[in-house]
């Protein structure tokens, strides 16, 4: 039995709203149904930018998009201070949601947004592509496999980039009043989902912020880091910044195995990505060299692992639309875990570098 | 003007020794000219396993080789708690010095040894072989060009293995009355040089171990880490281990620049070695890719490291022996740098993780 693709809203032209359209129509299982802007010529101009089909609904306001009866689910890259208002409002207009990450400025927020998600019925999903992508699938079965990862001892990531002038004057991640996290919940995000994905989602015990944060003027943190440790002894380490060139690495050390990533966030390229396995390694007689050497492998897409994301995103929306399944908690569980973290992070610099408990 | 060859003796006959035999065999600047072990038997075994020329003198003791004045220079892979004694000694019979890492079992010891070559005019090194790759030498230029790599901002370390059951109950680096720095003294010593190297040996102002040193049943240290924290908010981190899969990787983040590398202390393979440099990354449009991508760069030697360490401890002690030159100052220097930090991670895991100022 054939279903119709998941009608999808668009709430705002964020220019990250650019790359998600293109690949709601690359995901072939979505329409891209309506936009809503402040702006209704900003909404006309960004559905015949982004291949929009002729039919979809153009708004100058958000709630109209919400309104819509023909919209299934909404995607929202609004900047995180209005998260709570329009991702609340989108569940309680029974919307599906794709959102945008950080998912919200603290786990309370992001509690009340999953609350309301749960009590109207609706997927929650946030938008960290990477987790979609065929690789991560990979990397994932490398680092479960006992007898060639072994146990998670360490892992460290970073995820940095050089942000020009205009970007630390004016981008909203730099702005107290529309993403207070700063760099923390933009590249920080990615690190700390890195982090915990390499552990299994197991949330450590206790987070301490390196001691070299630095903030704009307005008190944003543009650069930071932190060690997250767990009952038992594995440590976690990450730095993010705003202000180096633009590095995505992850290293996690098993008992057995290593991986290696550098570009683990958005690979180089679009359609092959590739990872550095590395198992039971040795050395040769004298030390004169490894044996066996670390491999590389390659994994292919066709379709961009943001384009899984919507694919996954509708796959779930169709099972409960179409056949009554319930959402998936998986996901609005990473996000929380996500948050619960990067909370602890925030409030180790706060405290003076302290060490603090994660409590879930 | 040609001048002979430097004549080194070993004190002891150390796995290790086995494999700076053949870099000297290979250095073409030095000759085996005598091997002391407390056991005579095990010293001719020893040079006649490893190359030793006819001519070499075989002792039943260290002392001999000290006394032999045939003897211009002495390496010495003794255990760490016996290097005040044998280190001191020898040069106080004006042998220059190549003493294995680390150094001495804290800065007080490092100080002594260094000040008796200094007293004695002879040339001290440690036996840090990956300082003298000529692909370390193309790291820093890397590192140092302000266009391509900027400023360094962070730096990550790890260096493990996965010791066997042997190796951890009998291995002298486990046990507390001969390596009592265990892993911080093995793996961690080439942690953190990396991070020095990388900082241009700029010392931290301050140390603070992470929160999950483990240690073996006498209290050694057999896995532990430590951030490092510069004046001007350069960040280092490092997590070293006897108890995860080889790994020896360091990543530098520049503000224009990032370098990777995965064998930094002993290269995959003798004769060639690459490194991983990314210069002002950036996204395709939609940040559907990298532009530029990193690049490898691959350096090819035709004699291994230690081999070229061995070289370069022979131009000094021929300098020295042939010219009335001083001793180098860098190589102590950057013994001693290192051993300091070294104090510092202790002390701070001694002091329950506190933050430990460096003082030099």
């Amino acid at each position: 039995m054939a279903y119709s693709t998941i009608q999808i809203g668009i709430l705002g032209c964020a220019e990250i709203a650019r790359k998600v359209s293109r690949a709601i129509l690359l995901s072939q299982t979505a329409t891209l149904c309506a936009v809503g802007s402040r702006s209704i010529e900003k909404a006309q101009k960004f559905a015949a930018d982004n291949g929009f089909p002729a039919t979809a609904k153009v708004y100058g306001s958000y709630e109209e998009v919400l309104d819509d009866p023909n919209v299934d689910a909404v995607y929202v890259p609004l900047p995180t201070s209005l998260h709570i208002k329009w991702a609340v409002l989108a569940a309680q207009k029974k919307k599906h949601l794709l959102l945008e990450k950080p998912v919200g400025l603290n786990v309370e927020e992001v509690d009340v947004i999953l609350a309301a998600c749960e009590a109207n019925g609706v997927q929650f999903m946030d938008g960290t592509m990477w987790m979609h992508h065929p690789r991560t699938a990979k990397m994932r079965e490398f680092l479960s496999d006992a007898k060639q990862f072994g146990e998670l001892k360490s892992v460290n990531t970073c995820f940095t980039f050089t942000a020009d002038q205009n970007f630390l004057e004016n981008d909203i991640r730099v702005k107290p009043d529309l993403d207070g996290l700063g760099a923390l919940g933009d590249v920080g995000w990615y690190c700390v989902r890195g982090i915990l994905w390499a552990a299994d989602y197991e949330l450590p015990k206790s987070v301490i912020a390196l001691r070299n944060p630095v903030f704009n003027k307005a008190g944003v943190i543009i650069s930071c880091g932190a060690s997250l440790l767990w009952e038992d002894g594995k440590v976690g380490t990450f730095h993010c910044s705003f202000l180096t060139n633009m590095t995505m690495d992850l290293t996690a050390v098993g008992t057995k195995g290593t991986l290696h990533i550098h570009d683990f966030i958005i690979p180089f390229e679009e359609k092959k990505a590739s990872f550095i396995s590395a198992v039971e390694c040795g050395f040769k007689e004298l030390a004169l060299g490894w044996v066996p050497k670390p491999s590389e492998h390659t994994v292919t897409t066709d379709i961009p692992q943001e384009a899984l994301m919507v694919r996954e995103f509708c796959k779930l929306v169709g099972s409960i639309k179409n056949e009554g399944a319930k959402p998936e908690k998986k996901w609005p569980t990473l996000s929380r875990k996500t948050t619960l973290v990067l909370d602890a992070v925030k409030a180790s610099i706060e405290k003076g570098f302290e060490a603090v408990e994660i409590v879930s």
